[in-house]
C-alpha cells in the first residue's frame, strides 16, 4: 500500500520481491480522494494507470496482481476494519511503517516488513521535487511512468501546484 | 460497470464479448460502500474476489482485466468527472442503461450497448432470491461465484437481511 | 423557498406578491445537491438560471432579488441555524408549510403563509408528468423556463429518468 | 441499543433484567444524526434526557449506567468496529435482532437475546401513533417519558410530521 | 470567485471592470462552508450581505449581478465539474491564479485574467489584521462593507478567533 | 467539555468544583470521531472508560454525571445548535474559553468561566509528552486513567504516532 505519487523503482522493486514469496499481490492505491495538492498530484485513475503501464511493460505477471483504491478515513481505529471491507481476502500485509503495523496488530493482521531498495533514492516527495526543478529524475521510475508524466504535461501541473498559495483543502 | 451482486455468467459472457472487441477491459464495482443491504449483501472486498476467480479459473487473461471500485455520488451532474478522475483512460464504456447513457454523454463519453445474453435468467435480484429459497442457483453463476459464496454462507446472510425490519441506511 | 424543479408561474407570482409587502426577496433553491432524479431532475445551475431569466423577462425588479441555494442537512433540529448562516439577515419566511413552520418557530424566525395560486393547476410533480406526455406544460410556466427546457431537451432528460430502473441515490 | 422513539416500558424492563446479570449497562441510543423525521422525531439530547430521568425516577442505580449516542454509518461491514471506538470495553451485547447478531458476530463478540416483555404492547411504532391519535399511551412509557413528550408538545411535532409531504433526507 | 473575507474595493473595482465587458456577473463566494476561522470569520451569509449591499451603494445595476456561494471539494479533480453543475451557465472565468486557470482549463472553461488594483492595499488577510490592531482599514472597503463589519462587532471577532488556540477544523 | 486526551487530574477538580453549584454535570468528550493522532491519540470509547472509572473511583457522585460524546463540525455557525440538539437540555456552560463563548453567546447560552487549577501543570499536551518521554506523568491524572492507560500500552501507542511521519488526516 502506498499513495505512489508517483510509482517509482523502488515500489517496482517491492512488488518483485513480494512476488517471490507470495502467489497475488494486491497494490493499494491510498489516499485515493485526493489529486491537484502538492503531496498528492496525481489522480486516483493517474496512478492506477501509471503502475498497470509499469507491471506490464516489466516482466511481472499481471495474472498475480490487483491494483485497488482506498480513500482514508478519519476515524483511524475503525481503518483496518474498513481495508478489509474493501479489499479481497488477503494473508498479509507488507510495510516498513510502524504506525500502519500498531493499526493493523489489533485486529490481527499479520504485517511482514519488506526489504526496501535505497529509500533516500527512490522517494517520491525527492522525485516531485526533481520534476519541477528539471533534475534527472526519470531513471529513478519505470519508463511507463516518466512517459505518462510527461505526455500530461506533469511538470507544469506540479509547477503550479507548488507555486500556488491556493491551498483548497485547508481551513 | 455494475453492482455485482453477485456476479454471475452474464456478467462474464459480457466481459468476453467485450475483450473480443478491446485490447484491456476496466471492470467497476459501482456502490462499493454498500454492504449488508437487501440489494447489496456483499462487501466490495467480497465482490472484487468473486471477479477476479471467476475470470481466473475461466479462460479470460488477467493481463487485461482491471478490476476496480467506485462509491455512489449523491450529486448525479459531476458523476461521469467523478468516474474520470478515478479511472486510468479508457475510450469506450459499455452499457444497456439509457441513463447512464445520458450522464455519460454530455462528457463526450462514447457509450456502446453490449450484446446481453437472456437477461430473465441472469439476473442478480432473482439470482439473491433463489440463494435465500434453495433454488438451484449455482448454474447461473461462475463455479468461483457459487463456491465463494457457500464458503462464507451467503444463504445465511442474504436470509437474514431479508427477515430483518433493520434497514441500517433508510431513515 | 422551494425545490423548483421547475420554476412555474404559482412561484413567480408568489415573487410577485411578496415583494408587494418586502423591500427585498430571498428566492431559495433547496436539494441543491441533487440532480439528475426523478423528482430532481434539474441541477441547482439549471434552476437558478430559470429563475433569473424568469424575473428578469417578467416585470419584477431584479434589485430587489438574491437567489441562492442551500443543501439539505440530514440533523433537521439544526436546519434553522444552518439557514441562518448561509443567508444574509432576513425578516420573516414565506412559507404554506407547517413543517417547515414548526422548524423555524423554535428559532424565534416569523413564519408567514402566502396566498396560493391554483395549487393544482400549478404543481411541479403535475408539469414534471406534463412534459413527460407530451401535455400542455408550457402556460403553466414562465417563457424564460418552457424555453430553457426545451433548449436542453429536458423532455429527453425526464423521460430517461423516469423510465430507469437506476435510482442512483437509493440503497 | 435502540432508537428509544421513545423509551417505553419494555426498554426499561430490559435495563433492570440486565443489570440484575451484569455490573454495569451501556445504553446506547443509535441513528443518533436523525430527528425531526416519522421514524425518528426525537433529537438524540431529548431521547437521551428522556432515559436519564426514567432511570432516576424509577429504582435503577445510574452509577452502573452510562447512556452513550452512535449515529448510522452506510459501510455496515465496518459497523462493529466503529461501535468498538466509541463505546467503553463490553464484555456483551443484549439482543434480539438476528441481523445485529450476524453483524457483531464476525468481530468476536458475544450476543445474547434478552426476555422481552409484550413486544406487541410495548412497542415505539405503536406508541407514536397512540401519541398522535389521542390514545392512551401514557401506561406504556415511564411518567418521566410522558411528562417530558407533553412539555415540549411532542404530539403537535408528531402528527406535523405526520401530516408533511415535506421528507427533508429522501431523495 | 473569491472568499470575500472580506469584500473590499479592490473585489469592487473588478466587479465594475468585468461588468464593462460582460452583460451579466455571477459573484462566487467559496470556502461557503468556512465560517469563524483564521481565513474565513464571516459566515457565507455575512459576505453576500456586505455583497450585496456594496453593489447597492455603489453605481453597479444589480439587474446584472447573480450572487452564489460554493463549498470547497476535496477531490479537486472534479471541481469544475461541480462548478458548473451549481452555476447558471456561463462563458468566461475571471481569475489571475493560475491554479484556477488549470483546472478549469481541462474543462474547456475559458480563463481571463483580470486587471487587479493594488494587491498590496487591496488584500483581504491584511485587512482583516488591520481591523484587529485598529488600524485605518475602512477606507480599504466599501462603506456598506465597514458598517456592517462594525454592527456585527467584527473586530471582536476576529480578535477572538486571532487569540484562540482552539482550531475545531484542525486535527 | 473538552477533548480530554487524557482526562487529569485538573478536569476532575473541574467536576467537583462544579458540582458543587449544580444539580448535575454534563461531561462532553469533544473531537469524538478523532484517534490515533499525536493531539488525539485516544478513542472516544477509550475516554469514556478514562473518566467514567476516575469518576468511579472518586468520591463523585456518578447519579449527576453524564457522559458524552460530540464531533467536532465544520460549519462553526451551527455548532451551538447541533450542541443542543445532542445534549440534554443544560441550563450553563461552564469554559474559560473566549472563543467557545462567543459562539455560545449567540445563541443565548449563559457560559461560566471555573476557577481552573495549575493549568501549567494540569495540561494535556504536556502529559502526553511526559507519557512519550517517561517522565513522571502518573501523579498528575487519576489512578483509574494511569492504569488504563499502561493497561493498553498508551506510552507505545503515543511514541508510534509522535514519531510517525503518516498523517492519515493530512492533506
Amino acid at each position: 500500500m502506498g499513495r505512489f505519487q508517483p510509482f517509482h523503482l523502488g515500489h517496482l522493486g517491492l512488488v518483485k520481491q513480494i512476488l517471490k514469496d507470495c502467489d497475488e499481490i494486491i497494490i493499494l492505491v491510498t489516499s485515493a480522494q485526493f489529486n491537484y495538492l502538492e503531496k498528492d498530484p496525481f489522480t486516483a485513475g493517474e496512478r492506477i494507470e501509471m503502475i498497470h503501464n509499469s507491471l506490464k511493460e516489466s516482466d511481472v505477471d499481471l495474472n498475480k496482481c490487483i491494483i485497488l483504491t482506498l480513500e482514508n478515513q478519519f476515524n483511524i481505529a475503525i481503518w483496518s476494519s474498513y481495508l478489509k471491507s474493501m479489499l479481497p481476502k488477503f494473508d498479509m500485509v507488507y510495510s516498513g511503517n510502524d504506525y500502519v503495523k500498531m493499526l493493523l496488530k489489533d485486529s490481527g493482521i499479520e504485517v511482514t516488513k519488506p526489504v526496501f531498495m535505497d529509500r533516500t533514492l527512490y522517494n517520491a516527495t525527492k522525485i516531485r521535487s526533481m520534476i519541477i526543478s528539471g533534475d534527472d529524475w526519470e531513471k529513478l521510475v519505470p519508463h511507463a511512468v516518466s512517459s505518462f508524466i510527461k505526455k500530461i504535461n506533469g511538470k507544469n501541473r506540479l509547477s503550479i501546484i507548488n507555486q500556488s498559495d491556493t491551498k483548497p483543502t485547508e481551513h
